[in-house]
């Protein structure tokens, strides 16, 4: 009996990932890829296209989806469902879940007449709970890493097979990746993974599994040489062909493998996902608390490394309250959609598509960290609420929308959402514009990340002149000096309508370094909420803490009108200071935009009509701040009452990308402000309006 | 403010425990606590006491089931609820969870008119999908131990409150345990402990947060004397009344804790349970790795621990197949249950019972290895089925029972239940007579477990003579000869109807090490089935392998026929033997069974109509075995079709229990045998005949 050597690819393009990108990356390696294996038809494997790509190739590069299918019909490639845009199946609403898979089951059968029976599940993010609703969903198998596995306490050797698994008495196959495979293919020479096989076979292995990134073949960095021009993926269809005619090895699809072979007992696994995801999972110090760990306990490889463990990607959620954000406001838009009174098949699927999963985590590269990813993910959410909302009237609600525990004071009409945050600063969250599809407070904020710590070390050692490309994993290319200037931390979110009283002896220079001298307690501290009529009331008995100075006691009002269904805000503060002492400082008013253009190009940044430029700090002097979009001609403005300085800087990341260290403006952040001179008993009285409107045209 | 110290009790008592244990764990810990406590009426705490324990106090304690109602009704204990029959509400299906839960809850509001809005999470064992059912259920918060938090990345000092979780939207508050406050009482000194709560008000914290066992109160080893002799709960109880005066701190219930403060934040937690579960739910031999990886790094009390992860509560039901047996057999009834044309109140309860979490698990004491609660599941599981079959029919299905892949062959009639696994040596896995609501296959298999090794070591090396009574987790007792002599692993699961083929030179003493010169492949090994009319037949083309010589192939054919129900097993075999060279070896037919009088002492083991003694092995000669049950009249026979050796033993485990190791026996292995003298071309046909009846009254 030949050993039947089970593979599996998948392909997956994040929501709002550039055309040219996708493009590039079904050239260099998803299309040579099939068509290089549709030579050797004895090849059969398991195929795994998210939703999202697969339509993206029939709408843009036929080429690949026609291929697809003609191997589809000739038995070579066994299609793989999904969630069709790629969700964290977990986080999702049970009925989205539901949707999600057999939308993309519905498509496949529709495009290539086969009903698949297997689930590629995103991330490897596994609950046991999913087993019912998956098995509801007419999925026979899934596929996961040998991880889940061995963090329950099965040996290595056990796990050349699938097993059985159920919840709620409804039982699921699961095959485990093997982590050798996924290294070995295509990295290793064809000989030693030949080796290899016949070892798993004579350790009575039922089957060898593997399923991995397409990407791999031709697209990670060195890829492409080895792979086509050095001819790994020639040899390694010569071998198998060759195994195949000696009956050694067979390779044949997963849906096979279960038809063929029984399973190798019952398995629970918990909540776990590959290595490095339950390491990303974690906060970024316990990060490297585990890394710490890890060197000095040298297990990797050893039985040992299965009882080091990281969190779990729900965490993701607690570590990046902008990622928490955006699940919870999916949420609420979810739950919106399925209000059958509302029922819209369109607004359905764009929420969907706002599930992708990619913009609400990071690892290494991008996620969270790609404005693009997010952006796209915000216009998919806001079409559908826009979808909703649109015979919707004006209302205020009081909602804890992101679970903190605290309520939320949101609007919504059917032009805008607006979200005030009172335990925070009585901060503006949100402001999105449900015409533009455009959330104006879509930033992210400067935080540490583990991996921050490598860039001092490189900054300090000197890295690497060249990156090395033998691992995707492991940068080594030493940071540039603006990089290593750029790691700044910000000690509040970054959201619009904060309260800074701060030193007037500092500049721009100290506000884009987060450290601007504050002595309010205002910022991010719990203000009051009241609505007063048609007025919004934010207020905090809060105080001054000049340095070497007693608390100087400051009654802070902070009144909102919204005007024109949500587009215009006027913001009114009434100050009461009551301290004998006179404190002269500033009161800035902060505001962070992500302002369209920055996510297409098109529109600018006007103070007082002038264009300038946003892409560094600067400071001026303006009445009026316009960010115009150039695509559908919608302005935002900041209306001052009178000529104020302002600083203005993009707020800038620091990341990492294959290609090594880089600066992502994640938004702008503009604060005029006033110089007071505050004496006790003054009721200090100021004001400024933002507004959101069309061009006329 | 005074710092809130949430103060909550748990007390329960397994399903099937003895009377005069649960009397003496009353008169100990449970009232006498109580009593102290109601002297001090500012002393407020939450209270879960499980259905099962609670009924108990009903109808057999009033006096402690008043008392509770009195502190209930004066406002000094919150009930708090759980599933009634202390299930793992994870495992259990869903509808069962929900019915656990609510009849918990009703019954606490109808005893003492209040409606519990807390949950006790049986050990603590944790699944996201839990929180949706909760919170439909009116469950407004559950208790977790800190560990659930910290090994997902929170740090030990920002878990002194509660957060909020949520799953499909739906929030629940969880409260973390403080381990330290669990070790610190009762055991630290008063000041001690007042020094710690004044330590963490200092920090910022927000409560200080204990529940744990009540037992521990009076119960626990040494604790009797130190908790009320020397007076620690009066000193206790005298510091918190005078905390309280001065403002510093105060003991509240956590219902009032939940109204009075607000939550840290958002959190999700990973499948987990309290740092000792986590490694029981090892494999023992991984248990072993982790004990080895925890003393190389010496991480206990440091930041690192929480990265060193055991497995998950689900892993119990791969490591004991008893225990997913019992599982699996649950769920079956459990659907049957909930079937609406079948539904009957008492069949539910009954059902509801059998899901009492002890009997599914072992840590270092009891549960699955005491027979007297497996047997009360059993008795509670074969109650709800009569009910639900009694006017059912006989039938025979292919069902694949224990969720291995493989298929069962199950026949069920109003009177009993078979189950034979062909896959498994086509043995009689279980055996239950509805009528007597006894499964005479409820055996326990001898195992490795890893405390055995301490018991090996402490053989080797000497422990204390005295075991010390400072933590009951840390035995250090020597262990007695005879328990060392019994640390046998079976090599083949204890069922019934398993052929043996073995060397004639072996006697008694190797059968009870398990260790008897087995020839044969067919033991354990997969049978066909097939069933031709009334007769089910299992058949192995399988061999023999004589030490030093080849296969010596032989068709086994094991004929079985059910007659009076399923309370009648003709089974008949036919060996055909197909090698040249002769061979001489014994047959024997292997039965484990747990008779009746095991679990209540009523009755006796006849040969022949002699009683013999069944507490030691022996070798016996006769053609009748009968099992007696003088509570019930009824008798398991084993008719043999003529004088035959027998060999029986009983099986004993060695356990740990608080006192030491301990046998405890786990059920009888007989095995009548024949001489066999194969030969080419003979067929050898042999037969026996098993019966339950009553006897005439």
């Amino acid at each position: 009996m030949p050993l039947p050597l089970v593979f599996g690819v998948h392909n997956h393009q994040p929501l709002g990932n550039f055309p040219h990108v996708i493009e590039r990356l079904t050239r260099e390696s998803y299309l040579p890829f099939l068509e290089a294996v549709k030579k050797e038809p004895r090849f059969r494997f398991s195929l795994h296209v998210s939703g999202i790509l697969l339509k993206w190739w029939e709408d843009h590069f036929p080429r690949a989806f026609d291929l697809l299918g003609e191997m589809v019909s000739r038995g070579q490639i066994e299609p793989v469902a999904g969630g069709f845009f790629e969700p964290i199946l977990a986080v999702i609403p049970r009925e989205d879940r539901k949707e999600q898979v057999l939308r993309h089951k519905d498509y496949l059968r529709r495009s290539f007449g086969v009903t698949p029976e297997g689930l590629w599940l995103t991330e490897r993010v596994w609950e046991q709970a999913l087993v019912e609703d998956l098995v509801d969903l007419g999925i026979k198998y899934v596929v996961v890493d040998d991880r889940h596995f061995l963090v329950s306490g099965f040996e290595k050797q056990a796990l050349h097979g699938y097993y059985l698994t159920e919840a709620e008495g409804k039982r699921l196959a699961v095959f485990p990746i093997d982590e050798t495979l996924r290294y070995a293919i295509p990295f290793w020479p064809v000989e030693r993974l030949e080796r290899y096989l016949r070892d798993v076979a004579l350790r009575g292995g039922r089957l060898a599994i593997y399923f991995d990134d397409g990407e791999k073949f031709g697209a990670w960095p060195g890829t492409r040489k080895w792979v086509y021009e050095e001819g790994w993926l020639e040899s390694f269809l010569r071998a198998s062909a060759q195994w195949q005619e000696e009956g050694r090895v067979e390779i044949i699809t997963f849906s096979e493998a279960l038809k063929r072979t029984e399973a190798l007992g019952l398995a629970y696994l918990p909540t776990a996902s590959y290595k490095e995801m339950e390491e990303w999972a974690l906060p970024a110090k316990r990060i490297l608390e585990l890394k710490e760990l890890t060197r000095r306990l040298r297990v990797e490889g050893t039985h040992f490394e299965a009882f080091i463990r990281g969190g779990h990607w729900r965490n993701f959620f607690v570590k990046y309250p902008e990622s928490n954000y955006l699940h919870k406001r999916m949420y609420r838009v979810s739950a919106l959609s399925r209000d059958p009174q509302l029922f819209d098949q369109e607004a359905r699927l764009a929420l969907l598509a706002s599930q992708c999963n990619d913009a609400y985590w990071h690892g290494i590269f991008g996620g969270l960290y790609l404005p693009h990813l997010r952006q796209a993910v915000w216009e998919s959410l806001l079409e559908a609420e826009q979808k909703l909302r649109a015979r919707g009237k004006e209302e205020i609600e009081l909602v804890d929308l992101d679970y903190d525990g605290r309520e939320e004071v949101v609007y919504t009409s059917p032009e805008a959402v607006l979200v005030f945050k009172p335990s925070y600063g009585g901060q503006l969250v949100e402001w999105s514009s449900l015409g533009n599809r455009h959330n104006y407070g879509n930033v992210l904020t400067r935080r540490f990340e583990a991996y921050h710590e490598d860039i001092l070390h490189l900054d300090q050692e000197g890295g690497h002149a060249e990156e090395e490309v033998s691992s995707i994993h492991h940068l080594q290319k030493r940071p540039s000096a603006e990089v290593v200037r750029a790691l700044v931390y910000d000690w509040y979110e970054r959201h619009s309508l904060m309260e800074h009283f701060f030193d007037p002896q500092r500049g721009l220079e100290d506000f884009v370094a987060c450290d601007f001298g504050e002595w309010g307690d205002f910022a991010n501290q719990p203000y009051h909420f009241h609505r007063s009529g048609e007025e919004l009331l934010f207020f905090r008995d809060g105080g001054l803490y000049p340095p070497g100075s007693e608390r100087r006691p400051l009654l802070l009002r902070k009144f909102i009108r919204l005007r024109r269904k949500g587009r215009t805000l006027v913001v009114r503060y009434e100050l009461e200071y009551r301290a004998q002492v006179e404190t002269r400082c500033f009161f800035g008013v902060e505001m962070n935009f992500y302002p369209p253009f920055m996510a297409h190009g098109q529109g600018r940044l006007l103070v007082n009509g002038r264009a300038v430029d946003p892409s560094a700090p600067f400071e001026t002097q303006g009445n009026r701040l316009t960010f115009t979009d150039d695509k559908t001609g919608e302005r935002l403005l900041v209306k001052l009452p009178e000529t104020l300085r302002i600083f203005c800087f993009p707020v800038r990341t620091v990341n990492q990308s294959e290609k090594g260290y880089e600066l992502t403006t994640q938004g702008l952040a503009v604060m005029p402000f006033w110089p007071l001179d505050l004496r006790q008993g003054k009721k200090v009285e100021l004001s400024l309006e933002l507004e959101i409107s069309k061009k006329r045209s």
